[in-house]
């Protein structure tokens, strides 16, 4: 479960509305239907316009999903891809494809599945790269949604003051008392394309590009480990070299399991 | 048909117009012509010195048919590039040359073509490469015409806004209701500006360079099946490598297609 | 003749001239001179510091030459690489000296005299890259200015309107009349910063950047040009090779011409 | 002890605040609770819901420890290696392992630990880049939580303000006098977000940036050194290139300490 | 002396004073020290912060000592290398021991002490690579500095005039008249804050980058220049090549005095 994220929304909106109840007696001026409707309804259009419908469909259904799991155990596929090295040096690669049906991951998986067949070290490395470069590209210019909605949001928050603002000086014989309230309301959808951006899409959007970094480094690593796989490299010098896509201080941890799992081999 | 950016046109116009309808009882002050002249007619005119006559003029129909189609298939080209590639395995390179008129897409056509002309590997290459980069440059390089209206349409809204304030302010004895409605009037050219950059020209923008990306990968997916074939991989191998360019998710329907093409073959 | 350019700049003034016009009936109030010493002054000073004053005198002239110009014909030196390619293979290259002052470009007469004189292809190739390289770097920071131009000029209209602002509230007891008067003053500086920035600096800085990415390209079309001259690539895959820098909407006048080349020939 | 940093802070504090002190006869209106929690809430929640919490709290904690330490003596470095690579050609490779437990850098370290345990050039060379390149994504990656927070606190300063604001319009009738005293409230908001933005989060993230880019030299130091000891250079032509890495005023230090070290060896 | 800087500063100040007296008639209004010190000493006190107290310094007289020396003279430089070039081939690349007092430039020196000493090809080009890359690197952090400056200027200046605005506004009792003044001067910080930026910092930063620019060329015509002579290259081809560094409307100097120089030989 991300705790972090709960965390941040949860204390967020608390504190927005704890002081916003403090600054004034009637916190009904801060609920504006008609300014919500063109904040979220105007960025909405937008990006309907920018993107087709279903990546924007997607985009939103693969951030519920990637919300739910924390940070990928890169470190898990390190043990098991070093596993695989051992079996495979011990027992020959055609073995390998008894373990195919237990690998979770659909890119190791099918790394897998090419040494498995027979595939070249050069057709391999080919076909990896160009994978991951594709996978980050697509999913890169998926999380542009996000940063496109942080984008839109304050410009139409200002458009909805600035309708709000040309809507009451035509009308301005209608004493001052009065044009407060009507300015107060002008100035909610800027606090809502604001809060919208600072507080929902730009968080998502940089949250999903971390994600992102994340995947590509997993699948850099299950790209390296399949080629030091098909060049026979020793498990021990796998684990060596695969290491080095974690920081130090992640280290104990593979080492402590990987000692556990000489001890069973 | 493009039902994405239908949706978006008609929805944000609607929640626009419906905002507007209620926050004003006269909502003849939003109708401003001079104050559109000013916000269309400057970005117009900017525009017009920035880039070359020809180019402004096809950018507009470039987007009108890109418009009408739907996403690229790369799945429908990568099935293609396999029949191509199965038919010279079997029946020889020089045969290719009778289905040349059943291409309908330039790129690929001119790609076979220099394989049934028997130029070299490195020459295919290279010719293809300078292609796409170039392709890549050019449109770009068009696409910037949207992103350069979508900053020059508010500068040209806070123009006629300063305008209208500095005519007003001259004159400012004329009362305060009478400023209201003035004032009203100015504010209305940054409402479009804002209005026409980020529900016009930003969304279009975005969305003619994804398009753009998406060629592109359509064009190096052409590049390396044409390499393949001149290099004789066995289709089967083909089809693997360039299903590298597509999200695992899209291989479902390029394999269900592929097994039917295997059974006719 | 630059049409575009021109339309452009006509066009701009018209329709801010009218909507001034419409906007005020004393139209004098626009015309503030002290204010456009400030932002013109002030941009100009700030431009001075920034760059030597040599390229900023160079790169007015070189503004002036390229508007007269309409975009450089790259097919047209595609066709006179192509005739120099086969007039090599036919002739030999020593009798490429007397094509020599017939060339008009510097760069390819420079990239000829080369061949001519034996150099290697290494060495060739070495030359023209650093060359290409350091002209798009040399181009390009001369571009800069007009960007810092248009960057500047807002602020220096910011300024101005400051400086009006607090002379006028220094000395606020002088009635809200003329209080009108003095705030529409301070905001044509505003007013002026925008209008310079966005009609006429913002606008070149785009068109020189062009013009500079066009000449880079026309350069490399040379460098490839002259490269397979001296691989004696025979005259119709050079064509075929430079080409591919045109899009292919543009092939056609080139086929044609060469066609008739051919007839000649 | 990091000077600069210190006199920076106080000086900053100071200045500020003997400036608002001689602004006003009651400085307490600069006080605003409710406000700091809305701009420090909502950047703290903002943030939490960008990055996972570890993340976090781990560079709050590096931060601290760099702040301790001055920048890292790259020259110190260079010596050590040096010192290294004459003890390998003198005594051979083997004996290295005793100078292992005295290399204080971990990275330094693992490198020497390679040279030792035998890998190839080629060995060590992938693993110390991939560990550069993942170092440097990593570090750059959690100093991007300080830009995040440099971008998000003047956001919530001006969502404080607009709270204020509509707090205080919508019962407008409280009289001029009181106005006053409730707009000044909400504009402390916005000036805690810039003076945050600008005092505490940016500063530290260009410091932050600036000591990892330091740490990237060092590692790269590190790995040309240890390549050079693989491919027994002599110690004289190690030091000559790994001074390339340092500008030529901190050479001098360098030769001294040398000179004294050729004369004990 | 450096002209167009000394012109940009004297006219930048003589038209804003200028304009500023136009529009006031007690400029008294424009000086304010505390408003100053919020402004120069934020800013100060910022930078402190992010960069190590050495640096900044260290940037500081750089800076002045550039001033005084105009444009970096590749042209000489060229010049100098092929004199070396026709000395080394002629006489030996021993006798190039002589040459090495009488050259100024100290990377040139290195280089040619290189040549001296006798290294191979590969440890040249590498040493001086690594150089030039950590110079580019060096500096341009350096100029960073400025480029900060420039950021934080204008952000102290609206720090200021929020602290003057809220301490006026807490007492707005006090009658319009004098609020008028109060704001005045709260305004003047902006107005310094966006005029330092402006006319110093952001200048200075463009200049500084600029002049970095030409010297990493300067080494790398120095680079090729030495290794050029370690290839024994005819000194006739280094002059045509590192003429390639030159926009060709600066060939014609060089030709002179090499022809000069010829006859001398």
């Amino acid at each position: 479960m991300n705790i972090a994220t709960v965390i941040g929304i949860v204390f967020g909106i608390a504190i927005l509305g704890f002081a916003t109840y403090l600054s004034t007696d009637s916190a009904g001026v801060f609920i504006n239907f008609p300014g919500m409707a063109i904040v979220l309804g105007g960025t909405l259009a937008s990006t309907f316009i920018c993107f087709p419908l279903k990546e924007v469909m997607r985009v939103f259904s693969t951030f519920l999903i990637a919300l739910k799991r924390e940070e990928l155990p890169t470190d898990h596929y390190i043990e098991e891809i070093v596993a695989i090295a051992r079996e495979a040096s011990s027992r020959g690669k055609i073995h390998l494809e008894t373990t195919l049906p237990g690998i979770e991951n659909e890119f190791l998986q099918n790394a897998i599945q090419m040494l498995v067949d027979g595939y070249s070290r050069e057709e391999i490395k080919e076909i990896l790269e160009t994978r991951i470069e594709q996978t980050y590209q697509q999913e890169l210019s998926s999380a542009g949604i996000y940063r496109t909605m942080a984008k839109l949001a304050p410009a139409y928050g200002i458009i909805g003051t600035l309708i709000g603002l040309i809507g009451m000086m035509q009308s301005m014989s209608v004493g001052l008392g009065n044009l407060g309230a009507h300015m107060a309301v002008a100035l909610t959808t800027t606090l809502y394309g604001i809060l919208l951006s600072n507080l929902i899409f730009l968080p998502i959007a940089i949250k999903v590009e971390k994600r992102i970094e994340e995947r590509v480094i997993l699948m850099c690593v299950i790209r390296d480990g399949t080629l030091f796989i098909k060049d026979k490299t020793p498990a021990a010098i796998v684990l060596d070299k695969l290491k080095a896509y974690l920081p130090p201080r992640r280290w104990a941890s593979i080492d402590r399991s990987e000692a556990t799992g000489d001890e069973e081999a």
